[in-house]
């Protein structure tokens, strides 16, 4: 799948999609804009109907497993007669994007109280849009976020919650249940990955450990996430994988000879424990995923790769 | 609390108790039994009884909340009239504490199966004894260990099982419940720090999580812990204080400023959420600590600091 | 918002718009109902469509919180482009929930059975009608009504049942989960004050209390609402306030000094614990909330305030 | 209802709605495929819409109850100006009922892990399709299939599985939740009878216990189902009759005098255990059954008898 | 039962004894305690076994169902041979029950936390001992008393809380659930009136919900009760009767017509609900009460009436 | 095991032996009296205690999973120091035995509501006990009999409850769940084969999927066991093995070809879904089930084969 399939594209093109099969463009929201971006790129650039379909699939194959980048290429050519109309449909995605996540922040930051305290886990931007929402509403609160072993992205997570001048807190992952009942915790905060179309969400792991104990306390659980990460193929059937990463991010080369080391990236919650997702078009329970793919993803026409 | 309270102590004692309070020796069991030793050295040097208590004592204050070692003291002082009964005392004591471990290892591995796969957490030495004596038995067996953040002590239990040829495996913390779901755990075995009157055990933090997500997926809960472990005091309604250790175990110096970092060592599981207590009195229901304490520590006679 | 708002306005319109401020207008229905008729009888008088929208702003601020009385102005407004029509629409509202009321009594009915008991809390006219179709139906049952403290509401509750023939109970709200045990009760029947889009039910104090108890016991809950009660801002993140009353509704001026009263008119019940929404729309799984609302309140179009 | 009711109805009709009456043909798909058919053979032979109209009545009461067979006929009915349009009607029905059930198998057999075990209930030929499209994906797995009481459809289920070359297992009821714990079961898969607007699941007696008993296990629940067996009477209120069929089923006569026998042959699955509904329209979660019938069935304009 | 049965007993005897029957003396601890005294009177009054043991008869038959009075009077002549040690007994059980109370304050206060809230239901004086240990080991912390319909005793635990100084809010019964989401509760102390040997308590009616809502949001539940309210018989299947008051307590005579009032006194909470019984003997679990009863109440020598 | 290990004992010793070993002597608790009888007809033949001690370990090995005969063989040899006290051990045994019985039905009976329906589970003589001696006293009930596939005893169940004058109903195993919520069913009652140390009860397969469905109803279950049926083997740890028996009680021989055919005869059912245990000894949480072997079968002196 290397340069050579980019015969023919320009440059800036093969770039963006490279970065993104590369993974140094990352993360379910960039990834999506990103390959929209690339084929407004490419349109502006004179390629015709059957060059931009060819993009798709190509922008598809650099991660064939991300819903995001899969719902912004339809998106993009799903029902385009023209390159202009890719493109402006490239510009819509793009701008509902950005917007969705104001959207969310807004919607979320009605669940935030004055003088609450709340977890999240990971370093996921829909969540941190949330926390930014309600602080620019003016309301005063703490925020407790996980470590999120192994790649321990609760660091930048801590970083920008400080900087928006919150409570800022930092505890290891097995600690949550403890704090849960120590703390007086209002609510958890969590983005997505993917969520399917019987409410399951797949995010970070231990994802589905923190909303389990947050059920055991009767303490809500809302899934902040844009409508892109919704999966129409999960109603066919489709079970997300969950992938393993190198073992290389969870201890040091040679540290523990004759042990197997795991390492999933995420896990599946199951709607039980979530309260609502808070996407751009509305707060919804889990159960509302398939109605949500149905109506913005529905259809037959959908441009699949 | 320093060097000069040992004042007339021979320095095999006073070396055994600055361990202690230094936590050099440390770990539940290791200083019950080196408390017992100190104070049988201490008889073995013509010291009387009126020493032996203010020995006591001292060591006592040496690690004020661990029951194990209050326990042990109280073992060796309790109803001794001369400080030969003191010494028999504690030497009783070591004898059980060792043979305990080798029963609650016994006992244990009969609830291992042939082909199950097991999880651990943390670095408990009855645990392992457990697996250790199943092994013994000729069963082979998978074990998962988890991290441990932010000590990481399941690096020395990979290790300690590797060494005894069972099929080893390391997960972070949060893989917990993932993990369940998908590898066929058969049990999970942890160690105990404490165990109150009402069947609340206090053990290392993430032993609720574990044992909260083992329950949620009908996976049974063993606790192994010997009788030392069982705190007499919580039947007077002591509540075990959950120690919060230094920050530096967490994150590096200066890693994330403005941030409130907490480092609870403890959490409590709650009775329901257990199968069962191993101990070398026998396997015994959560809730049977109440009958365990009034059977062997009860009566008004004991001894306390 | 006293008197001089209504300059210019005809004094049938004040005097139902102050009625609604004023509560002596008051239950969720009946505010509805009475705030499209305000707006039938304006057009009547040769408002124009200006007046009729700043009407439907005065309506709107009696009873901010009220989202029966927003979805009825909402719907004399939205789309109308005469007066005419709005006088049509509010004709359409008041006949739908007249019609609605019915066909909830209708839908419920069949899940009463002969010889079975029920529970039902607060006085709600839609629950109600659920007992009077049976009642109809020829099916003879018992229904044990909470007292509702503080109001008492189901004093009033018991003289309707009374009324119908039905065997007729009262009991204290605490008693709840007592006689569910000892009573053979076959389903709870409430009302509902608002439906969030995530399923949430607000109603009466006690309502979710009472839901518990029924779920613990699996006993199925029907909550009885007309479709007006589903709140379209909810979808938009916002959290119903549950609005605190008057302390003299809990005790007398004096009875308690230095003591703190809450009196919280509504709580909060989870989707996990109602078996199904009795709606003149359909028997609806609470989660279908958002698709309700999607489908009978969606469209960027809709009137606001 | 015996033949005097289908005077100047060709014989081939009354044929197939007779065996639909005495459950010569039974099966909820079968009889569904089959009122389709005669319909379709009806207007092939001059009849006109009046007596297709009545011939749609008389199917129907065949099993007043059965709410595919009632799904079938109206889906030929509604909306039909001609004979012709009756006849196209009922082969698009009969089509997508083919088709549904190959839909089931693929999306279902998504959900079977290789080397997974899994239990079935009854003789579900839905069920049935995923494991053999499973199969036909070259997976190995395992399946337990309960005996069934009283009827022992297992035996059918099992000869059927082991044709496929599938690991096929045989227990009795009861024993689900001890072969749970045995034996790493990876999910339920079961068929429906009729579900319910809410979410309900009716379908054969010991589907809920066994439902029950994997969801405190952990263990996914599968219901495999084509769309017709969704009941839009239950939107309307309707509760399911459950069956009692003949005690003859269950003893010998005279087997145990004085004993009431009870032969309940459906019973009703809470959505909460249920976690997903496999149908040929996609994966849904349970709740999502309100959304299908409506986006499916719904409208004003659908044929009723 | 009236006074003739009096014959020959001194007057301050009878007076004991009819207070306790016209229940002008009431209250678990109360009576026990009186009729302890009322035994020790009458032994200093020469009274011989004979007339003693009479005496034990009359004063359990003045509430036959109350354990408190059974277990005051079994302890006062239970293995006594003389007058004199009747008297002892008597002494030694009323300084036990005042030495009890004081205990159960001691080891309850231990679980009160400085800055916290706390809901407590009814008037019990041993939930309100520990509020007052708490107190005077200098704790500053919230409570919400609940109303207790029918009888309103909570007027009187607010009266008594807000004495002590603490921080005191008064709620309807119905409002537990709401209160504890709301306000950051750590814990529920109730009393009891009757603990089963299965470790199902009998208090209060309401007592059950509580705890069940308590449950539901991971807040521990107390009970806090002497020992004397064990109840020996319940070893022996007794099943504690669920005493119904006068319906006058609950409406004005005539206020609801044709309606049938239900007014039980106390309902059953099963042990999965709480947390710990905090007892004089010590802090134990629900289960812990066979254990407790065979230890302290066990022995075929125990005196019955 | 045959015949000549029975050399130099009498025939009438060893006829019960065989008896046992073949399993024409079977059921939990005629095994252990005769086996009592056996030990005592051998003491009057003037047997040794060591000749006593050999027969000891021959009934031992009959049955070597059998808790009860086991028990039966310790109680009888156990600190007996003359064949005298050996018989006079064996007489105690049977009698407590028949006394035992007793007392659980009167016990249990308390339990049974005038006007109530219950469940029972294959045919236990304990919980027959109970209703026997609730018809004695005057109750007049329904009790509802499962088949208990693959034996099919609820057919002799039926038969003896019939005779007894109570209201008699019979289903199949899987219909229990479909009952509890049709049938205002009051309780659950079942026998023991096995009681743990931790509370876990091994009975016939069905009861944790019976005990689990009354937990989800809030309805309790009592196990109805002698003291006999407790481990004391458990509390070493030892894992109560579940036998398989053979297929051909399950399937007709060739039924079913290239199925492989589970029949195991037991279950675990948890503490969590066991109200209590009803024993000669009282009433007991399953928890108690440490406590009440520590009373009555500890101490290292325990004879054991």
């Amino acid at each position: 799948m290397s340069g050579s399939g980019y015969d023919g594209f320009p440059h800036e093109f093969s770039a963006i999609a490279e970065g993104i099969r590369t993974m140094e463009i990352r993360g379910a929201a960039l990834i999506a804009v990103e390959s929209a971006r690339a084929l407004k790129l490419l349109a502006g650039t004179g390629a015709d109907l059957d060059m931009l379909e060819e993009a798709g699939r190509l922008l598809f194959n650099t991660r064939p497993t991300a819903i995001s980048l899969e719902n912004a290429v339809s998106s993009c050519l799903t029902g385009a007669g023209t390159p202009q109309e890719v493109a402006e449909n490239a510009d819509r995605f793009i701008g509902s994007a950005i917007e969705g996540k104001h959207l969310i922040g807004r919607y979320g930051a009605e669940r935030i109280e004055d003088g609450g305290a709340y977890i999240t886990h990971c370093n996921s931007s829909a969540a941190l849009s949330v926390f930014k929402a309600a602080v620019d509403a003016g309301k005063r609160f703490d925020v407790f976020a996980t470590e999120t072993r192994p790649w321990r992205q609760g660091l930048i997570t801590v970083r920008e919650l400080a900087e928006m001048g919150i409570g800022t807190h930092f505890i290891v992952d097995s600690a949550s249940r403890h704090i849960m009942g120590e703390m007086n915790i209002k609510g958890v905060f969590v983005g997505a990955d993917t969520i399917c179309s019987n409410g399951v969400v797949i995010n970070k792991i231990g994802t589905s450990m923190l909303a389990l104990a947050a059920h055991e306390a009767r303490i809500p659980v809302y899934v902040c996430a844009e409508s892109f990460k919704f999966s129409p193929e999960t109603l066919h059937g489709k079970l997300v994988p969950i992938e393993e990463r190198p073992i290389s991010e969870v201890i040091e080369p040679g540290e523990v000879p004759d042990v197997t080391v795991h390492n999933p990236v995420f896990d599946a919650t199951p709607s039980d424990y979530i309260s609502a997702i808070i996407t751009e078009k509305g707060v919804i329970p889990p159960e509302g995923a398939y109605d949500l793919i149905m109506r913005f993803f529905g259809g037959d026409e959908r441009w699949t790769p």
